[in-house]
């Protein structure tokens, strides 16, 4: 072992304060989720999966690669090209040949996804306002910038 | 809407603060789970949600519901069974009959599963430390008491 944990015969701490917060990351994470997805299917009849590509296109009025949709969602491929095809079907994005290469496309929102997505997140906001109310201004400024360097952290590896 | 927002002719602000710490929640959570799945399986040959089962069980001794597993984990009871069975198919865990209710079970690790979970477990503690090495005490200890604040109001909900 290459750990910076005592040697064998001093048994590490049962439970650090980064496993803790990475339990309770989880937890919430996955809390904070299954609460959204309960909502948007309620109020929107959508699924959180189908309303992420939504809110991921609408940052790029020119479209995205479907790889690029792909990492941002950090989704696989095949989830996300079926995903984008039931989106298609619905007339909600469509897919546009990319010059100069033959193999690839770009999807981009329709004028009825971009009405579906902004008719949806003003809702999706109030949410998030909601389920985060109780931490202080300090508390999200630290946390933000805490999970902005994890983030950057592990993109620059 | 029902919001705390300003009327309609002031929009609201377009990414308030708390819709931008879950955006970074919800991306280092999944970049955190990838990096913890690609290690588990290079280095155990194991999957998140078979460590994550072995770890909860771990807590308890006495076993648990099958019910109460899939809580804990927040996966869907469908899936806790399917990957109870796996499990138990290579020993790892076993069930026994619950006295007085004859439909439930509870199910506990057996000694292998013990020994192969004690065996994974210092490894997975590494890696949290690894990745969240760059988080000061301050950032960790604040984290903590924000999430825990997060989970405790919507699980009083």
């Amino acid at each position: 072992m290459t750990g910076t944990w005592p040697s064998a015969d001093t048994p590490p701490p049962s439970d650090t304060q980064r496993v803790r917060l990475w339990l309770r990351m989880l937890r919430a994470t996955r809390r904070v989720e299954s609460d959204l997805r309960e909502r948007l299917r309620d109020a929107h009849d959508t699924t959180l999966p189908r309303f992420d590509v939504l809110a991921a296109l609408h940052r790029e009025p020119d479209g995205m690669r479907m790889t690029e949709l792909s990492k941002r969602l950090m989704v696989s491929n095949g989830n996300v090209t079926g995903l984008v095809d039931r989106l298609a079907a619905d007339g909600l994005v469509a897919r546009a040949a990319i010059e100069g290469d033959r193999r690839a496309t770009r999807v981009h929102l329709t004028d009825a996804g971009r009405a579906t997505f902004e008719a949806q997140a003003p809702t999706h906001r109030e949410w998030i306002d909601e389920i985060f109310e109780d931490l202080s201004t300090d508390e999200v400024a630290v946390m933000i910038a805490a999970l902005e360097k994890l983030l950057h952290d592990k993109e620059s590896r």
